[in-house]
């Protein structure tokens, strides 16, 4: 038997939930997709924007009939959105998500769905805003999405989860959770922390007023500060749900930071230049593989 | 007696050196620009490129009879550049400089040419690419650029010097070169220094191969990439020469990283999105400034 996703329902309607909807009625015309967001408000944009064929009240209500759900939701209230919808679930229907961690949200939905079929996944694709309205349909062109099976996942089902990102222009990578929540610690989670980091720290100096951060932050500080004004409660809950690599990381890039802080301190002028050298390599790689945008500065209009 | 640049010379035609030289061009087309760089390749391609309306193979030759000489080369080198022009400078030549640390490079200035009139500044204005042919003529736009000038600097030369760059397109900012220096530690070096290291740190992981790196960049890593892509020279300059505040700077990052480190292992969920949430607020400062892009992503085609 081969599965074709034909019924789509989305939990979330923010950021994600609501670029899923967009790239479908986009680039999957026929599919039908129902809507559910905790949010009356939420509900209420959705049902203005005309994200979904129908927004409906309840999260059960939402999934009934559906091939596909998707759980767009921050990490941490990925148990609550699959323990409401549950009574609504068939058997049949492939359960999966775009939590950017997946080993927890994995053991948080197979406690919440017992007996369902659970394929977790994870589109590496984003903006620093949240909300319905600032999803677009474009979001996942080109980049790619995570999806994160276990043993038990049924063959067809994954097949179908992947024809499904495939069709929003995602491209596929299958991986354990446990592995994507390394990569992505390094990748993702590492840096958030450190844009939080830096710009709280900025925020804060007696030497130095917010005035002057502000007018001079076009150095190389504005950089930092776009992603963090990434969306508060979703990245509490990625740190918390993905600790134990976001820590391992961030003792190697701490390791790091003191070898090149103990060469500024001493003038070793050879080791900050390979350094840097070295560093410059990666970029290129990056946009070789289209990943990012090769014009200067991000071909911002300054 | 007021002063009017007339004629300017530019020492070093990369990045900073040829926007100047195109900006001159095609906003202050009465102006004559000399140009000299110590590379050979470099004044081949100014040539070439017609940056100037005249390209001089030696620094003394290149100054003689100017009102106003810039030294566009990296901050370790301002010294040997200053040097090496001594001979050709009239004793009316207002010298300044672009680099991007202050207090050392008005040390080297006044060292290498003392009785000179010496004004330092810094455009707080550049993208990752260096070299004759990365420069264009609206990168000060809008930009602040920062003028410190000491106590025996003649009025009317800084204001000669302030009316230029706003000519460029710049505004003008006036402050000590050691209060540049913290405010630039934290605005622009720091930031630097940070994405070098997690550049680093995230190619040399062993759990996670480079491609995966490379492939899944668009988590956030990839805007660490493009600053960590930028001259290795240059900022291994910088960092030498404004070691103290990058340290103060950094121990103050660090010590925001262990508060966060700690918020994480203990799972203190409030103390995060706290944190997240007053980061926040400053992205919309600098957009509201018109610092940065107000576009998601920075607006770029990903
Ligand atoms: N943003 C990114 O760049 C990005 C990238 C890849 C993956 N992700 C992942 O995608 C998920 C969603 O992120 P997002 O950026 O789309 O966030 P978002 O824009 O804040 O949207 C999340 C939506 O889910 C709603 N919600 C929260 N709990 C719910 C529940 N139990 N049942 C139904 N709806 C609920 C929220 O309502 P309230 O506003 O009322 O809470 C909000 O409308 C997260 O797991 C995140 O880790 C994000
Ligand atoms: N890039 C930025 O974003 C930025 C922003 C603001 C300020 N700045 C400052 O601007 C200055 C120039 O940076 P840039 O980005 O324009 O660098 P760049 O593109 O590398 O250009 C520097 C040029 O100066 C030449 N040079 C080096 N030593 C010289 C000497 N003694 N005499 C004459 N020419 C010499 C170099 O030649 P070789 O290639 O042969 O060495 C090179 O062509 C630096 O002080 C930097 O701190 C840079």
């Amino acid at each position: 038997m081969s599965r074709r996703v034909e019924r789509l329902a989305i939990i979330g309607l923010g950021l994600i939930g609501s670029s899923i909807a967009r790239a479908v009625k986009e680039r999957l015309p026929d599919v039908m997709v129902t809507g559910h967001d905790a949010s009356a408000d939420v509900r209420d944009i959705a049902q203005t924007l005309g994200l979904c064929d129908a927004v409906i009240d309840d999260a059960a209500g939402a999934v009934a009939d559906a091939d596909l759900v998707i759980l767009a939701v921050p990490v941490g209230g990925m148990a609550a959105a699959a323990s409401a919808m549950a009574p609504g679930l068939g058997k049949d229907t492939i359960i999966s998500d775009v939590g950017s961690s997946k080993a927890s949200v994995a053991e948080a939905l197979g406690h919440a769905l017992p007996g369902h079929i659970v394929i977790p996944a994870h589109p590496v694709a984003g903006t620093e805003n949240s909300g319905p309205a600032a999803g677009f349909a474009s979001l996942f062109d080109g980049r790619w999405c995570i999806v994160t099976p276990d043993a038990a996942a049924p063959a067809d089902a994954v097949a179908a989860l992947t024809e499904f990102w495939e069709a929003l222009g995602a491209k596929v990578d299958v991986m354990d959770a446990a592995h994507h929540d390394m990569v992505l610690a390094v990748t993702s989670h590492l840096p958030h922390l450190i844009a939080y980091t830096i710009v709280g720290t900025a925020s804060e100096l007696e030497e130095v007023t917010e005035s002057e951060v502000i007018k001079y932050s076009a150095g190389g500080f504005r950089d930092f500060t776009r992603i963090a004004a990434s969306d508060p409660v979703m990245w509490r809950d990625v740190f918390l749900a993905n600790k134990d690599a976001v820590l391992a990381t961030l003792q190697r890039f701490n390791e790091d930071l003191t070898v090149l802080q103990q060469a500024i301190r001493r003038g070793d002028a050879d080791k900050l230049e390979d350094w840097f050298t070295r560093t410059r390599a990666i970029r290129r790689s990056i946009i070789a593989e289209g990943q990012d945008d090769p014009a200067p500065d991000f071909g911002r209009k300054h």
